[in-house]
């Protein structure tokens, strides 16, 4: 019944979704703090005929916000139904096996492996250096399809300056394109979109998920050089016309307009966050340095998986991920101060 | 740059998307009234904190509610971002080369050929007979590795009965999928749904675009026997695990509840439907039987591309197919009574 396809497929496992309140949730990387209140508004205002004819397929108008915010042309931009889709759409327009692996970090985002699977694609997993960040240099040594990195890494939280990427570039074959997945740009590291002009071969993704607060909503993005946001598009319109709904659409206009909500917002994790990582440290864990919206730490004599039982059998949900190398870790997504304050009471009983 | 996917794809070309409202639109067979109103009610209560968390990446009471609309278990329901997602992950998951083409109609829904261009899935375009239906002895005759056919079909707006399909799942091979596409199914033709107990092999997918009226939300499913619900959901873990949005998982479930609603709307589209056939009849037009909301018809001296440009020309947007065979025809989406009015005012003096 199944085609042959299907023997290649390796799921992604998404983070743990409870239907109920009963946790802190910790676990999945979401803003601590709601989105723009302005789409309360728009919703209310909303006239529902409009659900009636299909949305833009070009989403003209949001391409035109985002193209304003990171200033862009619109050219430049490419919208999907999250940053999933983006990635996936990337990994059938740029990497394939007659050229050679595709490169991407040994601990980084789960799904890409799973892509790479999806559309046969080989690919070699890089060692990190022992310090947990990315070596560049290292994705030099061999014949490459393509390359793709978050920046900052997940789950490790560490930025790249942009100037080791521009160096990278400057290195990299410009016929195979480097990906860099920027969903967590929004907490403090530097974006590499200001570099698309210099590189036809650069693709950064994006999201509203996180630095928005809407992952309810599934919205992405991909910006770079024309050429590649054309391939993209071409491969988006053989796959599903209109992936982005009339309500994102909107909302995600509203969204980037609301600059100084967002501001804050995320100003006041990126402030948690370093609070919190000062009291890890008093208390003797070893925490990576994050420039996203979680953390990830270990405390000596602890496994990932039993730090993460005893923290959800007192309600907080974190992750931790079976993986070796980094299997006593956990990932701690940053809250509400109230939430941190709460968790760091109950890490400083449980894990004395 | 590019990978070697990306000789092999034609994207699907979408019917024109107006920004401004100038044109009466009946191109691309939205429905010609809103959803139920009971969906502004809902957006204005609707709480955007709730946009913050990611949402049930497997839509259960959005699947709870479609289960019981269309009388089967939930085990049996699969959800997606429009049923373009849905007949892509069907695509991916049953069918390839090894097994010979894929089977669908000379005239159909255009996506098809996009899609087995997408997955480089051989195929072969089967024959309508001379009234334009689909004979499904046919597709019996050669070895194929699956077979997808929309009931009703489109642009012809031809059903087929639900006895011929049944007849046909019981000569096809069980181990090949055979997929009914019923995006028109709520304008009065019979659903397949009712089969898929007997028939491991059937796959039905639908909208809710068309008979929901909520095209722009981008909502579509798919339904079949557990095996191959879990089949489409493991790859669409492999693409994007929460591909519907929280407000469209929302949305779907207060459409599906009101019912009288919908019942109301389309059986006035029916009705203006079959009025409008016989109009077109008086005036010398030759009209294909229809299930759909929307017509194709052709009057003789005339090619679909003239029609449609004079219609364009008095403000009215229709579609026509510049493909052998059919190039005389128009498609025209039924539209309020009073479009229909004007439109055949117009007809009636352009054409005669």
């Amino acid at each position: 019944m199944l085609s042959e396809r299907m023997s290649s497929l390796t799921p992604y496992t998404p983070g743990e979704q409870p239907r109920d309140n009963t946790y802190i949730k910790l676990n999945t990387n979401e803003n601590a703090y709601g989105p723009s209140p302005k789409i309360h508004e728009f919703l209310s205002g909303f006239d529902i005929d409009r659900l009636r004819l299909y949305p833009d397929p070009l989403s003209r108008n949001l391409r035109q916000a985002l193209a304003d915010e990171k200033g862009v042309d619109t050219k430049n931009v490419f919208l999907s139904n999250s940053s999933d889709e983006a990635l996936s759409f990337t990994f059938y327009a740029f990497f394939d096996a007659p050229r050679g692996n595709l490169l991407f970090p040994t601990y980084t985002y789960s799904f890409y492996p799973v892509y790479a699977g999806f559309y046969d694609i080989p690919f070699t997993r890089m060692p990190l250096a022992d310090d947990y960040s990315i070596n560049l240099d290292d994705y030099l040594e061999s014949k490459s399809c393509g390359v793709i990195l978050p920046n900052p890494n997940a789950p490790t939280g560490i930025a790249l300056p942009i100037s080791e990427i521009k160096r990278f570039l400057d290195s990299y074959p410009q016929d195979r394109v480097v990906v860099i997945d920027e969903a967590y740009i929004d907490f403090g590291a530097e974006s590499s979109v200001s570099l698309i002009n210099d590189y036809p071969n650069l693709l950064v993704v994006g999201t509203f998920s996180k630095g928005k607060s809407l992952a309810a909503l599934r919205l992405g993005f991909a910006i770079g050089q024309e050429g590649l946001i054309q391939a993209i598009s071409t491969v988006k319109d053989s796959f599903n016309s209109y992936p982005v709904d009339i309500l994102a659409q909107h909302i995600g206009v509203i969204a980037i307009k609301d600059r100084e909500y967002y501001q804050e917002i995320n100003g006041k994790i990126m402030k948690t966050r370093d609070e919190f990582t000062k009291k890890l440290d008093a208390m003797g864990w070893k925490t990576l340095p994050s420039k996203t919206n979680f953390l990830f730490t270990r405390k000596a004599g602890w496994s990932g998986e039993e730090i993460y039982k005893k923290l959800k059998d007192s309600g907080f949900l974190v992750r931790y991920f079976n993986q070796e190398g980094i299997s006593d870790f956990v990932r701690i997504t940053i809250g509400t101060d109230k939430d941190m304050k709460s968790l760091e009471a109950t890490m400083d009983k449980l894990f004395s």
